[in-house]
């Protein structure tokens, strides 16, 4: 199942595409799906990013090629850092870059939607709270990122969490091709099961130190050939099983 | 003023306390005070942590003495860590131990409350985005913090973001005593205007970054003297012209 936010008829709509119609919920779509009975035409209905989370949660360094093409050790835990909420954007919405930052890089990443409250759950539970997956570009002003050691700042600007375009509920996230094109190049290519922390493993892991709501993303790293964007550019991030997440960098006007 | 939320009546409510009273309000304090005409006897209403943020921005390293301190260079810019709005607790609320953690510190912190929608706000107009101040303890699991590099994790358990007791409105941010009290002895004892980043300059610079929201919380980093705390603690941070924030330490159950 492929669950979409979108903005129809003045306000933002949980629904569900089905072949080229957006099925409208009643309800979010955490509990169950309550369809609305209402369905309107997939090119009327504009995508939002599909989750509203109170909190995403970040894997660092989660492919074991891109941990040897950086000359690391394989890490022992996920190292974790936070997005705010204010930096997640939907498809098709515009990644601003900010004045100043000397160079800004796309970073194309699965990410998971939590489905409901998750506190101390065991690996092999963790699948009971993930409602599905989507395509995550963990947009950084590398910059900023050297400079600071803390990477909150460089990572946290509005618009530098593209989300999308959907949420599909029904792929397994093990064996997964993950691909970005910039400028329809292709950038990064590679498959999940390079994962050093698996899905369930993160979820695990984060649900031991804090409590997952319904909506909260977690995200879970970037595989190598990251690199550089400037204003202009389309970024895609692509992802087998759930689609392709495209997005515009602009100037800060 | 200072402005609170309490349970009462079996819901959280925003009110505002004047002697031994709290004058319930009829929606949140952002936009204006308006009294709902209820009022309670402040004995019977339980204090919450006085704001449900979207995003908790933390300053790190922001007291000259406490860099001297350290044999840190003053920074030139701040470095900020986000915390997630699920570590927030309240007044008398308990901080929880996690298991496994060898070293749980307590840091003193100034916070202030965002009161409207800043985006790009310089330094001259800051004030007017503020609703007002609070205790801030940000609880930090030292050897985590260490082992990590990223701060994220050591900072982020449920608990270990104690606010209030209350919001005050009225006072200037830039010469508070700050103190902290383990067990009722004095462990750290202050003063704003040691500050290297004063609070108009962090609410500037963390808006040139994310748009900050009504109740998103900042908090303005500790001085010296953190020390660590073990379960059956007591730990309070005082600061002038605002109030004390009390909270125990427990086992994990």
């Amino acid at each position: 199942m492929r669950i979409v936010r979108v903005y129809y008829k003045g306000k933002p709509q949980w629904g569900v595409i089905k072949n080229e119609s957006v099925y409208l919920l009643n309800s979010t779509p955490f509990e169950r799906i309550k369809y609305s009975g209402q369905i309107i035409a997939r090119k009327k209905a504009k995508l939002l990013a599909p989750a509203i989370p109170s909190k995403i949660i970040m894997a660092g360094l989660n492919y074991k090629e891109h941990a040897k093409e950086l000359g690391l050790k394989i890490p022992k835990e996920p190292v974790l850092f936070l997005k705010p909420p204010t930096s997640v954007v939907g498809p098709d919405q515009n990644i601003i870059y900010p004045r100043g930052i000397k160079r800004l890089d796309y970073e194309a990443e699965l990410a998971f939607i939590i489905k409901k409250t998750a506190r101390n759950i065991p690996e092999k539970k963790a699948k009971e709270y993930i409602l599905g997956y989507t395509c995550c570009n963990d947009i950084t002003a590398r910059d900023l990122q050297k400079k600071d050691g803390q990477w909150t700042r460089a990572k946290s600007f509005d618009t530098f969490c593209p989300l999308g375009p959907h949420i599909e509920t029904e792929i397994q996230p093990g064996n997964l091709a993950i691909r970005s094109y910039l400028n329809g190049m292709l950038r990064q290519n590679s498959l999940t099961s390079d994962f050093i922390f698996p899905v369930y493993y993160l979820l695990a892991f984060v649900s031991r130190i804090m409590t997952l709501l319904p909506g909260d993303v977690i995200s879970t790293g970037t595989p190598k050939g990251v690199g550089k964007m400037k204003p202009g550019d389309t970024i895609e991030i692509e992802i087998s099983g759930i689609g392709c997440l495209k997005n515009q960098v602009v100037f800060m006007k």
